[in-house]
């Protein structure tokens, strides 16, 4: 599991990086498809990480909103403010909190139970989805996209010997 | 892991039957990003899950054209056949297969050797990123494309007490 975040958060600072050569108005420009723009969609991946993160483990969630963090500057502050407790809580994970549940109040008044593990992977999954959304959006302000290669990147050792 | 298949599985059938009510011109349609087009999307995620496996298991790949599966009909024949291997292989997947090395030349003479465990995330987070492209491209089209959530999939049975 803490693989993958750490895939997720070398991707999404390679990301940031390549948003230091675009424009404010390239950054903030709506676009067609998922949340509707480039820093949008980085400041969507944090924010539902961090969100995720404070239902299980039983701290308030508060509704961040875009307008108040539209600089790319501003989302990186956000996004390592919220790393600070996101990050204990993935380096914490076991096998053992699979089948915790989190239980939470719907906007039509029901109540959804996930599974932690199951939330796990959904915020795995929603940030790879996202960052997918804005390789397109990359090609079409013409400009490569960092690599989504999990392979590569060193994060599992996999020199035979150096187990 | 097999979780994360089992969702890619899911949601690729989705987008299999979202691809239905989509004419030919649309499907082959040359796109801005990822590989060009919706169609050669789906073809190249089935094609690259089935090549990883076939190089693990020790088994001859094939590189297949494209230019020979341009329908809908032909890319599902495809992925059903490729599954029939795929599979099982996902479903004897423990951990004790982590370590494992499958050693590869490239392109330029060299080798590279990489770990069957990250060959696995490889594979996984290769499916979710191309899909996350494909959902700009609905939009494009005007259609609402197939959830990307992994909550609310039956994945992992949640109910406490009836693990």
């Amino acid at each position: 599991m803490q693989t993958f975040f750490r895939y997720n958060w070398m991707v999404r600072e390679e990301w940031y990086k390549w948003c230091e050569d675009l424009t404010e108005e390239e950054l903030l420009k709506p676009r067609v498809g998922g949340v509707g723009g480039i820093l949008k969609t980085l400041f969507h991946i944090a924010d539902v990480e961090w969100s995720w993160t404070m239902g299980m483990v039983g701290k308030p969630d508060f509704q961040e909103d875009f307008a108040e963090f539209s600089s790319l500057e501003k989302v990186r502050e956000l996004d390592a403010r919220f790393r600070l407790e996101v990050e204990p809580f993935v380096l914490s994970w076991n096998e053992g909190m699979e089948r915790n549940v989190f239980t939470e109040q719907q906007p039509d008044g029901s109540m959804a139970a996930n599974a932690w593990g199951e939330i796990m992977r959904h915020m795995i999954a929603h940030e790879i989805h996202h960052i997918g959304q804005l390789s397109v959006w990359a090609r079409e302000v013409g400009k490569k996209p960092p690599s989504a290669n999990v392979i590569g990147k060193g994060l599992v050792d996999n020199l035979p010997g150096k187990v």
